[in-house]
């Protein structure tokens, strides 16, 4: 099949994260690696360039002459998707920028610093009719897919209580490290954003609940820590959720769990039964019935829902991981570029950044205003 | 060594926990059974009486002659030592009137209805010099001893985070199964106290966390769910915590996590590393350090404090249980009565009582006024 | 119930075996402890009979005396039962004697030191009508009763493969620790027997396997390993087994597998699908099927047989343990000593024990006779 | 970097390891894929190029075109390395053909139909100096590098016990599944060789215990299962291992394990500690030590070896899999194409295949012996 011809903007060399786009680019197999803007260092970018075999032409110093240098490509042969790879004050600007003029967008979270952003993104891409995939990776695990479909379809029954956590321990050192450690990007709210901990990870925890789930929040309670005076961001937090239905919901995260690595969990529990998943066992959905055995569901079988199907390419027991939960997404929005039927699901979008920026900013104000419900 | 002459209150013939008590005595190979008021029914309690070999002289109708009987004894024939079992409700008056009439006691939880109950059994207990043992079993399984001695140790440095939770689904078909159901005594205030889900587990939790890590809560902020409004109790909660020191707190607790059975698990995280424990593998300690592997603690080594040493008998890789975990806070207990130096934390007493139905009306009283800091 | 007078030759102070048969023997809620010979030195035994309470009239020096000692008594106040807790070489003499003169017999493994031994207990046994239980304990375990059961009534159809391990490492220290630590009892044949590991622990991967699945090894192949040319016995070995059916079996035991604990595990597959046992989490029973996802059975649930759930007293989840299991199967002699009706696998009799031995002397044998298939 | 010109023969429309070659060709970011043989049909593999926008030019209908094809290009646009994909019973001549060329060759297993044909192919190999790769995936996870470091060095001392098992259970529903079933290519020797089980993943076993412990078995001595007389090949089976050392080997495998998916496990214990790990788990190496507690070794972190450091790209807790294990065996091919200086190990070669094909053929020959020991 034809490739999509993409750019990324970031990702240069030795950026462990646009390395993983590129990854999952290759996985999806329907992506060409065409050009962007690399680099804030011009130089290094083409150096990185030439390794990547990239044509020159395509590697831009900037938004500005990038947009320029694109438009004055025939449209056959002009980059048509681009993923934004850049630190997280950047994501705004450049999204906007793209959308305005005709790219489809796979954007890093957080997409935005605040959901009117967001809102303004939302309509952009909307009134272009452009792709919008926001890079949300737990949701292309197969069984977190797999749990979903089970959820709409009724297996569990109501739902009455759901749990997620996420829990890392590696600002833990950086905390404790002094003046010069605390000087870093990632505690810097004029790079980081108005929060670190829930910023950077309770949102994947919040999107992970709603994808799930299909529930959406309303108000949101949450108490966050600091540790330091010194420090403006959160590392930690608890939030307690209300929902129209009468359920109990709590997302909890950290990163000052010291010695937890990337310890995304989800536990729901229904009238019928439950579910628990775990990111660092991806391939393991454990569901929980009332009287009965609990049972491990695993990928690569026929009696799987179509969509896990999809998700997952080997035969039962060849790990997959998280590159290919990446690819997933990647897939879903090339088949979304191609105007392919695509059931709903397959790639978080612009709708799910601006949840996520709203669940960051009642956070932050439920916090502040002493722990009193915020409605989302 | 001369066997302590014990009695319960409760557990006759069927009585779940009244045989657990019994199995405890006998691990602790301290107590020989004697007599009590095992039934409301006094015949079922005679009955009972036969199959155990008691001496039916030893076997009383009601409170008031059990004092009466056991006080006209010569003292070194009378009971020393006597096990409350029966409904929560009962409690508090069968355990004044114990320590009233100079008998040890060991009490199933809740302890009361009240804190302020509580209190009057601990100065009870104080002024006529009895020991009082309060069963939070879970104290007494060793690998939360060790972690209790590794915290306290320094191990894991500085706590920053604490997270607790409780998870049963015995209740899922008792609040969905229609009327006749619903008016099980569980859900009775009139015979459960003031809540169902904090009362029973959620104050375990509680327990558990104040007696590993050495923490005092000081304030609770609740959200509880009692999934019907035709139900009086809490089925369901989040605790967030406050403490003297900056770290964050949080129990989780629900009778509604449909399938799940007595999941009682601990983590905490400190500067330097952090513990993970499960109830439902209790021979496990999961202990994180910062840049190191996780390791694995289990029972059974010379590597251990001695307090994991003393409250585990078998060789590594033999499973011991609650029983065991049970016959150590009996152990305990009888050492106490026996007025052997111990070290503190071999049994949970008064004041973890007392602190417990703090816990409970704190946490009762934040969900009623809106979710807002109560002080325990 | 009328507790069965029970009587212990060895089990002394400090004696760990001893007092596991004493607390098994209490949870089976039907032996007295009355007295025994507890101890080679007549001094220790008499102090620890005081500690336990025992009347000093029912303690003796020696069999002989003890045999005299009984049969002056009574008959309803005679020992009904004795446990033999002695070093392995002794068995066979006592046991003998007991039989002989009207006692039941609960014995330690190995039954013998050879298979006609055993076959001679048997016949002393049937003659005089009594109980013989040895105590191959993980046959205790309700998920091992629930797991013979399923297979018994075809629930993975017919078996193709079976495979057992039993790895400890405790030898390690000692194999490697020098002359002096060589020269314990573990590995004196005159006091062990011909056999260290297959003897110890082979022999009780072997019982599991013929108990659980029904089959009997029909012929065995086995190599052995003793590290070094010092030592007479067999540290580790592995076992191919041969059936009268088309499987392929297999034991593999170790005594030098360092840093493993107690690590007994079963796999069974048949036609329909598989299970999978381990005892050091003896609560979970992995049930695989053909293309469905595995299962973990647990007990405390209605589904179960009626042989697991008599032997699982406790709610779901809350952890019962070795000493349980060995409990079960005092409850099982106490019964058959009873006369009470019992399903058949209630303990494991004297067939079983001479099946052992007859496991072990082939074992041995194939490996002398250089790796040779030889009948059991 | 200048990517490798890299050729298939196989791995067409619909082929599962192809797909999976790619993939890990993608992962190494050395390798631009050019064209090959990829389909029996012509047709199909024309279709096939056109959706991964091949040349059709270096598309070929068969291996003596595509020698001459390709022979008959400038060797700046010859394709350098190429990827045999095909049923197994075409290994042996197409590798011999590529080699004779100047092509590198990685190949899957097994290599040949008999080892001398594998000798055959190493002298090619060696006298044109080409890089043959073995596609043994599993040398290529983080965790079993690692394990092999540490043995390495020593981290458990002298090996005393080695045990590796490789359990599927795909076969069971052919095996029962009818004369039409059993006529599957996989059960025919003229496809497939002569083993199935040995020949397909008991040689995986095999060749991961001689790859992590450095040993060389010496002798084996099988039993292996056919389960039914119609079926000429074996599907099930357990090989004793012997050794130059002191130790005891074992290699377990089976593809009738009904439910079993992937279950590949080695167990290594020397005289200080031992090893375990789970393909189906593989970012967990546990770590046993004597008299102290188990470590969970995983990836992402500095106290690696360099070659775990160098096999795993993504911080700790992001789960890759078995694409990225298979991504480093290509890697390490890549740079020894390039003449890049490289740690022994980085992929298995032609010496592998070599002692592979005589495990199967040893194995086949000491079962057909009625189970008697025969060298390598």
């Amino acid at each position: 099949m034809k490739q999509l011809r993409w750019g990324m903007i970031g990702g240069g060399k030795g950026a462990f994260i646009g390395g993983a786009h590129r990854i999952a680019a290759k996985i999806a197999n329907s992506y060409e690696f065409i050009g962007g803007v690399l680099d804030v260092d011009f130089e290094r970018a083409k150096e990185f360039a030439l390794e990547e075999n990239l044509d020159l032409q395509r590697v831009y110093p900037d938004m500005d002459s990038f947009i320029r240098g694109e438009k004055s490509m025939p449209s056959n042969q002009r980059m048509e998707v681009v993923s934004i790879v850049t630190p997280n004050f950047l994501h705004f600007t450049q999204a906007k920028k793209l959308l305005q003029n005709g790219f489809h967008v796979i954007c890093e979270k957080p997409v935005t610093f605040t959901s009117s952003e967001a809102t303004e993104l939302k309509e952009l891409a909307e009134s272009n009719q452009l792709v919008f995939c926001l890079t949300h990776t737990y949701t292309g695990y197969p069984m977190v897919r797999e749990m979903k479909r089970r959820i709409e379809s009724g297996a569990v029954g109501t739902l009455q209580r759901v749990d997620v956590q996420y829990l890392q321990g590696w600002i833990n050192p950086i905390i404790h490290g002094g003046e010069a450690k605390l000087a870093t990007w990632r505690l810097d709210p004029a790079v980081s954003g108005i929060s670190s901990c829930m910023g950077d990870i309770g949102v994947h925890a919040f999107n992970l609940l709603e994808y799930t789930t299909g529930l959406k929040v309303k108000k949101v309670l949450a108490v966050l820590n600091n540790l330091k005076p010194e420090n403006p961001l959160d590392l930690d937090g608890n939030v307690l959720l209300q929902f129209d239905e009468n359920l109990t919901g709590i997302i909890r995260s950290s990163q000052i769990a010291t010695g937890e690595e990337n310890n995304l969990q989800i536990s729901v529990y229904g009238t019928k039964g439950g579910f628990h998943w775990e990111q660092e066992h991806p391939n393991e959905l454990k569901m929980l019935h009332e009287g009965a055995p609990f049972e491990v569901i695993k990928p690569g079988y026929d009696f799987l829902s179509d969509f896990a199907k999809e998700s997952f390419v080997l035969p039962p027991g060849h790990p997959e991981g998280i590159y290919e939960a990446f690819g997933n997404l990647y897939k879903g929005a090339a088949k979304a570029i191609r105007k392919m039927s695509l059931a709903p699901g397959q790639f978080p979008g612009i709708d799910d950044g601006i949840r996520g920026m709203r669940f960051i900013e009642s956070v932050v104000e439920s916090h502040r205003e002493n722990n009193t419900w915020v409605s989302l």
